[in-house]
């Protein structure tokens, strides 16, 4: 039997935000604080694949996003990020795009970020071995 | 004086496509065969700037640039990343987005392709204190 899709089906209390098309809720293991993740409703896994409603609706949330966490963290910027195949290091097959904000001196390495995606991705890959019953 | 945008006024031969508000380019400093820039017109430096029209502009590009790698290196993955802001690693501060293509070995840490950006954006640091008459 293969795991349940970790973003299909959230939980209402981690739903930030949504419209028809997309939720936004705070990633698990956050890169920094405030760290969001925009999830397209539909099970695909690429974004070549999402349509131009589903773009529209998931850039409304990135906007969303960065309102909220403007007035909630107050970073001084952002890295909007999406990784789309395995081989471009995306582990959890659905559609995601990544909110990070940054703040001055949040990492050792000011452009290092991925470093810290890496071990996100590192604990998402153990959660979908043995999803939890709520993430 | 300042030293003008790098990203402003493209000679015609870099641009690989364009439409009324974008156009394409390959990075000079590829991190992976292929790596392609998606650039505004407009010079702005931050993708909350843009309006409706400009981001669908931009995103018919990521799509024509996907297309084109498709076919000229068949690679198997994207990471598609956008670094808003100096603390999130942007240095050259006109509007762009990046399109990496991946592929199987392409690097020794797959999800380590901000370690080959970070490696870039000195490199660009070094052309914006003395931008070279053509890039």
């Amino acid at each position: 039997m293969s795991s349940p899709c970790i973003f299909c089906s959230p939980d209402s209390p981690v739903v930030l935000f949504q419209n028809e098309h997309a939720y936004c809720r705070y990633d698990d293991y956050p890169v920094t604080p405030g760290h969001l993740l925009i999830i397209l409703y539909r099970h695909i896994s690429s974004i070549f694949d999402a349509n131009e409603t589903e773009l529209a609706a998931m850039i409304d949330l990135v906007r969303l996003g960065k309102e909220h966490l403007d007035r909630a963290f107050n970073p001084e910027g952002y890295n909007i990020a999406i990784n789309d195949g395995t081989v471009a290091g995306q582990t959890v097959m659905h559609l995601h795009i990544h909110l990070i904000p940054r703040y001055p001196g949040d990492m050792e390495d000011p452009k290092g970020w991925v470093h810290q995606v890496l071990k996100v991705s590192e604990k998402m890959l153990e959660l979908k071995g043995n999803p939890p019953s709520r993430i």
